[in-house]
């Protein structure tokens, strides 16, 4: 088997691509701490969509790690990890947009985040941008305050070269980021790499 | 003013209803321990319509209460918090379906839950099954461990007469449950009540 190609996705942008059913999709932090914001689609039927409110159902769990299954708002497994370096990861958040930069660091002149980013990229696919769900936020760490409720975005868990692989369980439309928020990635954009095997 | 009609939701079943901006929709637990999965769209635009993770991304918390806005996909609010009796509710968990009953309870003959019955009370509106969100569910009581990031879900706090007001501030179509899953009503099927007051 040849070396994969490895993608670049630059600081504070975002790539859309298809992945196919079987197709090992490997997100890699090159220089640690930044995030990658994934959201995945079915190829065949776009109003299917990655949901981060069956999976934590299922799962009963809010973190993932390798083994578990990302389920779609029909209940059907779109994508498996299967493998985690770092273990930790968020999907409670959706993707930073030019509203978050507004309401929560008050930007005047808001960049559009990995919303704008993933809408861009999702555009050729014809996806709407109303259709992006709350992202699986590939090393994202926000942490949970169980009796009070609240959260945190911290630094990544992150190191140079960590990685998350995901096995698609049907053809599939991806949207992949390198998070445009400073509080995500202690304060420092960097890009994000990517890899896909057959 | 007149006092307001109250409205029954019988147990495991669902209703929808438009509130007009700046109309207040209470919901009342009339027996205690009965969750109901609310979710709301704008009425002339339904594409927008809540969005847990913008609205906890916000708020910086996952439990949300009096004085909270709800926002959309868009990030405008749609919903504001006003009066709450109890305090504990969940923005986690998608309304349960039959694909919940057949995945976490085995079911094999499921009922179609909270899901089913907001889509059949959505489908006069135009409002396709694909569209229902994470639900704001009134009610429920999910406890999170913030270091293993596991959930449960546990009887209700809310006792009978318990409620919650919402103001709406855009027109909207509202959908909500008496909700359909053991777990989250503590094994026994309940109604629900409600008021809309201008």
């Amino acid at each position: 088997m040849s070396r994969p190609v490895r993608h670049e996705i630059p600081p504070r942008s975002g790539a859309a691509f298809t992945l196919d059913r079987g197709q090992r999709l490997t997100v890699i932090d090159p220089q640690g701490e930044q995030v990658a914001d994934l959201v995945a689609f079915r190829r065949d039927d776009l109003d299917e969509v990655i949901s981060s409110g069956r999976t934590i159902d299922y799962a009963s769990r809010i973190f993932l790690t390798t083994g578990d299954p990302i389920y779609s708002n029909r209940s059907n497994v779109l994508l498996r990890i299967v493998e985690d370096t770092v273990g930790r990861h968020d999907f409670l958040l959706t993707p930073c947009s030019a509203d978050t930069f507004r309401i929560i660091y008050g930007d005047e002149h808001p960049h559009r985040g990995c919303f704008g980013n993933l809408a861009a990229a999702l555009a050729p696919y014809g996806i709407l941008p109303d259709r992006i769900p709350v992202a699986f936020n590939v090393f994202m760490h926000v942490t949970v305050d169980g009796q009070s409720g609240e959260i945190a975005v911290r630094p990544p868990l992150s190191r140079a070269g960590d990685r998350v692989s995901f096995v698609a369980e049907t053809d599939l439309v991806i949207g992949l980021t390198a998070c445009s928020a400073l509080q995500s990635n202690n304060f420092s954009f960097k890009p994000i790499h990517y890899e896909i095997e057959s």
